[in-house]
C-alpha cells in the first residue's frame, strides 16, 4: 500500500471513529479539511444506510459542498440557537487540548461554531500534536484592513513578528469570508500566549485570534505506524 | 438669538478650544459630528490664516469631506504609525471620561484612532455628561453577520437587551464600514460593564464594543447656560 493510500485509509479511520459519535436527532457543527471531509462522508453512509436523522452546520463552503454531496441536511448557524456537538480539525493540539486554528483563514467561523455547541470533539493525525503551541505553527489573527499597522505595532511590542497571509489565486492579501485581513503571527518560544490573546483580543481591529483556549475536552486523534485512533480527553 | 444658533454658537466655542490644542506638525485623528466639525471648520481657518502645518487622520467620510473642503491635508489610518492627538466626539461620558461611542456606528475605526494617538480628547455638550453609562444610551456592538444570534444568546445571557440597528435610506440591518452589523444593547442598571466588555471581547464574532474604557484622559464640555468650555482631566 502506497504511503497515500495508508493517510487516506487513517484519515477514514479517524472521520469513521468521528462519525460514530453523531447521534439521531443532534444538530451538529462540522468542520473544515481532509479528516473532517472523510467524517462528512461516513455520516452521509449512516443517513442514507442507518437512515440516522441530522442536521449539519457547515464551519465552511468546503463543507457545505460535501454536506450536499452525501445528502446530509444543512443549516445556517443564524438559525442555531445552540448545536449539539461540533466536530472540526486543528492545525495543532498541546497537551491541554488547546489549539491553533485557521490556517484556512476560516477560524472565526469555526470559533463561533465551537463555542456554540455544548461539546466540541476536535480530530487530527498525530503529527497535529505538540508539546507547546505556536513553536512551528504560526498563530493566525483576523484583521479589520485599516487597523492593520497598528495591529502589526500592537504584536511587535508584544514580542510577536507577523506575515500578512498572501493569496494564491488572488493578487494581494487573503480576504477572509468576513472581509478581512489575515496575519500570521510567530511569538518567543516562552511566551504567554494566553496573557497575548487577552491582549489582542481587546485590541481594537482585531476580529478574531486562531488560539482556542479551553474549548476542546476531546480530541481523536489518528497514529499512522499503529493505524489507531486514541481518544485524549481532558 | 434663536435656540439653534446659540447651539451652533456653543458648538462652534468647544470647536474652537479644541482646534487650539492642536499645534504645528501634528498628525491628527480628526472624528465625527457636528462638534468636530466645528473644529474641523477652525482647523482649516488655522491652516489657512496661521499656516499651521498639520495632517488630519479622519475617522470617517463625514471628516474626510471636510478636510478637504477646509484645506486640511489628510492621511489614511494605515499609513500611520502612531498619532500624535486624536479628537473626537462621544455620545456618553461618565465622572471616570469612561464613553459610549458607536451613535454612528464608526466606534471600531474610531477606537483603533484613539488607541493609535500618544492624546485622546473628547469634545461634547453638556448634555453627553452622564452619572453612568448605558442608563439611557444603548452600548453599540459590531458584530460578523454569521455570529448574530450567538451573540445575541450570550447578551441576553449577560442580562442585557438588544436591537439589531436597522438601516434607514436601506432595507434591513445597518452595514458598517466594515461589513458587518451592529447591536444596540442595554444592560440593567447595576450592570458591571468592564467586566461585560472583557466577555464581550472574548465572544467570537464580537469585533468590537462602544464602551471606552481609559481612553480619554480630557474632555472639553460646552455649557449652554454659561455659553462656556470647561475642561475636564482625569
Amino acid at each position: 500500500m502506497k504511503n497515500s493510500d495508508t493517510n487516506k485509509e487513517l484519515k477514514m479511520l479517524v472521520g469513521r471513529a468521528a462519525a460514530a459519535l453523531i447521534q439521531d436527532g443532534m444538530v451538529c457543527g462540522l468542520g473544515t479539511g481532509s479528516t473532517a471531509a472523510c467524517m462528512i462522508e461516513e455520516l452521509g453512509r449512516r443517513v442514507r444506510e442507518e437512515r440516522l436523522q441530522i442536521v449539519g452546520v457547515p464551519t465552511s463552503f468546503q463543507s457545505r459542498i460535501l454536506c450536499r454531496k452525501y445528502g446530509i441536511p444543512t443549516r445556517d448557524i443564524q438559525d442555531c440557537a445552540e448545536l449539539d456537538l461540533a466536530i472540526d480539525g486543528a492545525d495543532e493540539v498541546d497537551p491541554q487540548l488547546n489549539l491553533i486554528k485557521g490556517g484556512g483563514a476560516a477560524h472565526t467561523r469555526e470559533k463561533i461554531v465551537a463555542a456554540m455547541a455544548k461539546e466540541f470533539i476536535v480530530i487530527v493525525d498525530q503529527s497535529k500534536l505538540v508539546s507547546r503551541l505556536n513553536q512551528s505553527f504560526p498563530i493566525p489573527v483576523e484583521v479589520v484592513p485599516e487597523a492593520l499597522r497598528f495591529v502589526q505595532d500592537v504584536i511587535g511590542r508584544l514580542g510577536g513578528e507577523c506575515q500578512l497571509r498572501m493569496g494564491l489565486r488572488k493578487d494581494g492579501p487573503v480576504i477572509t469570508d468576513n472581509g478581512q485581513f489575515v496575519l500570521d503571527v510567530q511569538f518567543p518560544p516562552t511566551a504567554d500566549l494566553r496573557e497575548i490573546d487577552r491582549v489582542l483580543h481587546h485590541t481594537p481591529g482585531v476580529v478574531e485570534t486562531g488560539l482556542f483556549f479551553d474549548l476542546a475536552r476531546k480530541v481523536l486523534v489518528g497514529y499512522a505506524a499503529s493505524f489507531e485512533v486514541k481518544t485524549l480527553v481532558k
